[in-house]
């Protein structure tokens, strides 16, 4: 019963046996010069359906940070929800490898509404004495699990490049987006007006692989001067794409996010079902988030149930919890097996 | 007949077993708050003989320059020898994670005698204009795969203690030295004064894994914080644990030390008999520098041999090519097979 | 009939004498090592009434960046108000200088409530993946031309001392602050918990000169190291230091701050008075803050006046404008001639 | 008998009067926007021969560190002689302002030979491991106080741009060259390939105007941002355009220049006739530097004179002192009395 985070679970059998043939294969050229990286970008180039870069990095932050880093100058400023990610979750290394300055906008649910974010940028100052805005990054998955569809987030890249900005896509689930929408990847990233994807491989199944997508593959050489200096270029690199090939291979990527998300659906019927506990919105991917009271999460915790508590900042009046209740996060994963969901709905009864 | 280098190789069997055994175990929490990684810590400590923070990152460059970051402030200067990893290999990695400034020294082979490291470091300017000394950083072995003993260390450490600067240890290849000296860890760090150290597993046999050793704990807390703002922090943390703790087990990293430098010196031996190449120096470690002609390096690579060619800006007068030569360098591994020398030494008797 | 910032005006001349007389001195050592530099610290201790350590530079912009940089480490994070000048009006460069991150806060027409600030601090994530709040940063008087009383000070530095937060106070125009509360520099810095202050000369009636005073000397080296890497120390250091003794001589700046108070107020008079225009509130300094319309304002500027509109962003709902009105700032300063306020009222008795 | 240095002297009649002027005229917007920066805009235009973009900063370390940090990327690297101000004197400033990293490379004199240029440059490694180089600084009059003629620096600046690198120049002293070489400005500046300039006017008689000349006005944009972000732009602007303007008009700057060069002359001459001190070479500009045992210094030093001892790190081994010798450096500036060099002269002769 292990709801706590996607990256509490260890890797898909696919990527581990990928990463023992690549550690008993014969010598190769370090630092990407290898046959499973070229490989790895041939396919990067075929899933979105274009020519693109494709740089692999061991961290989220390190995708998040060098991808805006590459689309902002230092008196440039990165644009975000406020509860995103790059703007409380990593320490500043968004600003430290871009040296650009952030901003934090609200949205309901961390869902931009084209008007909001127009409202939100065109309050930003801009100017000699304010520097300029540079880059809009949006999060799908978002912070609450939700999604945008593709035709909402090619409204809001519209927005962003109508006055000049660039659109960063924080994917670190971008697979369980892409599985729960039915779309291909070119629908949410480039063919939406996405300039360059922080494509996660880690929470899918991966055990330390990210991927930056660069849809104008002009960028690549920039970002890949900027990977080296942040210390970022894996030597043995191929233990990387190794990863990432296996996870592509034949769509082992989607079958594990589909199952995850399909995993926080039985779980997120069965708060709903259940009268202490109660639904804060469907499930747009693997997170469900619900309401119910600290004695309620004490037995589900004896009961073996991990999950967190979750900030409501950013909530708006009805999103709010009720007398006695608090907001909770539940992620469900590759990993989660259905005695783990089956044990919670069990638990969830019992209360 | 793979020498290019040691990072071309794949990693050893234990290792990618404690990979697989990481990546199918009951999930743990993120970040190093896991069992894997609360037991290395521990492992650590009893290697060095003294409690230590250790903290990991997935590159040697990640290493070298969170290390020296921890020990100067944005107005200090990392110094080291010109050829020095840090100075050259590194894209502006150490100046990026510090905000200070490098001066490189030279030094005969790349070894400073106490004498020579103190006249450079004397001779740079100190004070409001100039910034101030905080770090000297040595290498072991060193860019010219040689080493120094416990107390020529201890010697060097002292002159840079006597003036206020900490010793940082460049260890991408400590395995290799420890086992070569026959000492125990300690004997070449704290106890020889050096008060961080850069410890390489993956050029010995890890796949992605290097440890930042601090042997004052107390600046623990700032290197974590430096190496999150870094993007350095590796989410599913016990991946980069479970190699070292495989490759830390039951002496493994010694013995598959003591493998690579034993080749080496199969391959030095054999390039002293031969009358078309010489041996530069006999190889301290695991790397073999040899001089010898453009076409007999030609012939060599045709019978499937592969190593570069190197610089020899550093060099000293006696140690230059002579007429016709070129200065080279052959690398072994933990990977390197007998048959693989034994190929080359037949080539070699072939030229 | 300039009112459009302080900033426009020329200089006092006494300041400009002091300039010339700094001229044809004889020689003396530059950087700061001069009789003038040397005298000015120890006016600096006199009027703050203990040992404080001065450094100059000639923007406000490196003042308060310098400041909080001296205050956090790069993983740190600087929480100001929203429209605070740290925050928009200095194109990231307190983020450049620290290496910090940067959050804003709310507040009702800019002033904290000492509930307020704990609230927004206390909601800020803080810890490894967030960074560590460093510095809070106060203006004084506010972006919105108000005061804070000693008490009310001391209560706000308190919720940030409780917190382990510095407090930083960007007095760019500090003068009219103490001129207008009646009290000693000292009961609005440090005796109200104040621990480093930007303390603005050139708003007030010097040519370029701004002045951080820390109330621990002991942290005057790192800021001596921090100006000279940034490049704000002036060679001919004592052209800085001797405009400050000119200005802070015999009480210069607070006659100067005064005058300019004197003629906000009688500017706030008459737009009260006015049917056509409606103060928004009264000037805490030599800020007015009016709402009239633009046909008013057109007819003002035809007349010679010249002001900016201003944002109103940040404004609480009873605060805002009216229908057809905007929002405009007024500023006067020690060269407001008596004439030119009158010429104004005389416009707005004309409307 | 003040030759330490020449930012020891105050500031020129015409430039303080400019000051006064400026402070006493009716207010004007700031920021640059006056009419007394439009005005100098212009005139360096009509000085350099061809439309320039000008900036202005207080400083000169913000000059040379501005000036680098628009010709190069976080990934570049900054080449310049060992003993360049920026290399050693400026406390990493250009490191921080650029994010780049520093090569230092000796010259005989510091003055690079196009030979030793190109060698110095081509033994740099360059690649994604190693960074790119981006700009080469010269300095004119260079740390030695000596010449390169328009044809010396064109062919250095051939050097450069052969290898895709930009060329600056650190003119700290550039009004002393210029009238030395008794050339026009853009001889040894654009038409000698030179791509940004800094234009040192303290030392040359103003109290603190530094500015930096691009000779492709496009990339005016970046650097105004820059200067910006680096808290180097002036608020009440005039005040820096305004000792430029004075001290360009009716070319004052090259009679100041001529002067401080003449005195230099004269102290040269009677150093070189003098049994007890040697000559170490003819002075380029207004820097004399000579040899001489401490015993003489003291005696000159007790007759009134001030003068600094000099680093002989980079001087070849024909320029080195002699036993019982050091080296010294002695300026002269617009303000050098013919009365002090006289008074030096007969302290001379009593030796």
């Amino acid at each position: 019963m292990m709801f706590a985070s996607d990256n509490w679970a260890g890797a898909a059998l696919p990527v581990l046996e990928a990463l023992v043939a690549a550690g008993l294969a014969r010598p190769e050229p370090a630092y990407g010069d290898d046959s499973v990286t070229r490989a790895l970008e041939r396919r990067f180039s075929d899933l979105f359906e274009r020519e693109v870069a494709v740089v692999l990095v061991p961290t989220g932050t390190a995708a998040n940070s060098l991808a805006v880093a590459t689309f902002t100058p230092p008196w440039g400023a990165i644009v975000a929800h406020e509860e995103g990610h790059l703007m409380i979750d990593e320490c500043g290394a968004p600003e430290f490898y871009s040296g650009a300055r952030a901003y934090r906008l609200p949205a309901h649910r961390g869902l931009f509404t084209p008007e909001g974010l127009a409202a939100g940028l065109d309050a930003i100052p801009q100017g000699l004495h304010h520097g300029r805005l540079s880059v809009v990054s949006l999060t799908l998955p978002n912070e609450f699990g939700l999604l945008y569809t593709p035709g909402e987030l090619a409204t809001l890249a519209a927005v962003a490049h109508d006055r000049g900005l660039a659109v960063h896509l924080d994917g670190a689930r971008f697979a369980n987006a892409v599985a729960r929408l039915g779309v291909a990847p070119a629908d949410v990233t480039w063919r939406a007006g996405v300039d360059v994807l922080s494509f996660g491989g880690t929470k899918g199944g991966c055990a330390m692989a990210e991927a930056i997508v660069l849809f104008d593959p002009a960028r690549r050489e920039e970002l890949l001067f900027r990977r080296k200096r942040a210390g970022q270029l894996i030597s043995k690199h191929r233990f990387v794409a190794a990863q990432f090939e296996a996870w592509l291979d034949r769509g082992l990527w989607l079958d594990l996010a589909t199952h995850a998300n399909r995993m926080a659906d039985l779980l997120a019927d069965g708060i709903a079902a259940c009268p202490h506990t109660r639904l804060a919105w469907r499930p747009g991917a693997n997170e469900v988030f619900a309401f119910f009271s600290p004695e309620t999460a004490a037995r589900l915790e004896a009961a073996g149930a991990r999950f967190y508590d979750w900030s409501t900042a950013a909530l708006a009046a009805d999103d709010l919890p009720r007398d006695g209740e608090k907001l909770w996060r539940l992620v469900t994963s590759f990993a989660t097996r259905p005695e783990e969901v089956a044990a919670f709905l069990a638990a969830l009864a019992a209360l």
